[in-house]
């Protein structure tokens, strides 16, 4: 019995979700199914990739992730497969994949035409070929039989946070569902000493380690779930109240040691 | 083990949808549960039986469709059972199954009042009456004996698209989450040559194979997932653009051919 | 095979509900998984016990229910497991687990932090202490081995309707999609003669079966499907339009019968 999950920008009002669904269990009954999110924002790829690299690792090996945000879907843009240690993952050619891409991995454009089910358009690669391709990974179809090793594929730009000896500087990378910031800054990297954490014309100082240590109305830096400074509030949408959202530019600051004269 | 699907207008924030599954679940313990959708607007029996017949032909031989849109619970309306050569449809007798029914289909209004949950009230016979139906059919119970066969079910107005010298008149039946507007007039009825396609006073002469084909702004048909045309735009909610909803009628019309004198 | 249920505030916008899953099931792979919901206001821990003990009775004997609706995650609450004839529970020491609480009823803190998974932080409970915990129970883990049985589990206020000569008195529990407003008040206390239920300045004397008896534009109380008295409107949102919410007082009273002179 395999694992698939399933991350797509359909939303939850349509049929398209239980489509790809109900094509897997044709083919691979024993599939157990999770949903990883439906409401990506239309076509945002990146906020895919965001939920995709923080979800993977707590499924089980050998787990298949299907991730279908495609703007481009019936254009040239290629299906891609992707095998890591640890799972299989597909997705098209557009970036979405881009946090798998590492060391060991084996990437791989799909071109079995002949596993791809028989449609009227080119507007549903989720539900006709998306589903068959995964519905065969998990009744062990080889991974290798799904078409040739590429090493170009589509890369979403990659930000990386910076260390420098008075201040760290990096962004956020999500904002999620009760208006916590979570930004792409080590957590490890924070100073022993005391730092100051701005974003736009907002700051905080206070660091705590969890949301109700955090005074009413106030803001903190914690250590967020991916390991990584969160910026937050107590009960309240902190992202609302500075006006926050992906992208934006945080930096933590300190005071260097006083050296002696 | 068999599937079920459910489709309801319960929404996902009450536990409505849950106790259902529980019900299935207590007494059907092998069932694979696909969520259809439960964002049908409450009591819009005609979206529901859309999205039915969108995503049925997807599911495995003997899938179970449990569909319960149903302003209707707890009033003499029936209960029904609908056997297809592909799979067994529950519903309340109110036109939901309208797109299911047809040669060779088996209906049946069900009177196993045994089957039933004790309940105190009529408000939600999802729960108390079509879960265990649903799970009597799951656990390999005779589709026979659900109760008589009927003849008069009520079913949901059908329009049906006109196909004539020089136009295809039909209409909007669904609005999808990205602002396609999907139609009920054969993408095969397109003609060959250039033709036009108006809704309302908007209108586009453009036909392409896939979303990314067309020019930012702009508008076009294209063959859509059900085989139909659909009306789309490039990354952006076409139906709010032109204003545009379910029932709304599409005409695409052409030229006639120049008669020599 | 075990069954799970999963009731969070956690929205299906993230990652967060699926990362639970996927840690349950690497370590309980043949579990299945029922969302009961993930839309619970952000830290509503009342809202939260309400649907957990109106779905709890539709589940098989033996399911694990897991509710994390826990503002004070990485605080030193405590992590609650409890255990009754039909089911066991696990949620943070916050009073969600009230209406679990009763004769027979044990309950234990958690305190096996071998059993928890390594986290980079202590915002996210949910994945990385009370999904292993819940694994660990599906696997056939010793209920008694969690932790040490305690008296004094945090517990939400508790009103109780009033049964009196010529009233009843009680409150909204809950708002549904739909707009029926489910009150505490048992459908059973309702008299034999004609009473009229009062929420601030509205009120109706109607009663009804079902809710296609209530005519359009009225208001009607009727037997909800936990039992209790439900106020409902006919295809319509009757909470919005009387301005109503959860913790509004509900009044039902009648004329006293006549005394003889």
């Amino acid at each position: 019995m395999g694992v698939l999950t399933l991350l797509t920008d359909f939303g939850t009002a349509d049929y398209y979700v239980a489509a790809v669904k109900g094509v897997i269990l044709a083919a691979a009954p024993q599939t157990t199914l999770v949903d990883v999110s439906h409401e990506v924002p239309a076509g945002d790829v990146a906020t895919a990739a965001f939920l995709l690299a923080a979800v993977a690792p707590c499924f089980p090996r050998g787990t298949v992730h299907l991730a279908v945000v495609d703007p481009g879907v019936g254009s040239p843009r290629r299906l891609l497969a992707v095998a890591t240690a640890e799972a299989r993952f597909l997705a098209p050619d557009n970036g979405l994949l881009t946090p798998v891409f590492g060391a060991g991995c084996e990437i791989r454009a799909v071109t079995r035409e002949d596993l791809f089910r028989p449609a009227p358009g080119a507007t549903f690669h989720g539900r006709d070929r998306f589903a068959p391709i995964a519905a065969w990974l998990l009744c062990d179809g080889d991974f290798a039989a799904l078409g040739p090793v590429i090493a170009d594929p589509v890369r979403l730009p990659v930000f990386s946070p910076e260390r420098l000896a008075d201040r760290l500087v990096g962004r956020v990378v999500h904002v999620d569902r009760y208006g916590n910031m979570v930004t792409d800054i080590p957590a490890a990297w924070l100073p022993d000493r005391p730092c100051r954490a701005r974003l736009g014309s907002h700051s905080t100082s206070r660091r705590v380690s969890h949301y109700e240590a955090i005074p009413a109305g106030d803001a903190a830096m914690l250590t967020g779930s991916l390991g990584t400074v969160e910026l937050s509030a107590r009960g309240e949408d902190l992202a609302r109240r500075w006006n926050a959202q992906r992208g934006d530019a945080v930096v933590i600051s300190w005071s260097p040691p006083s050296v002696p004269p």
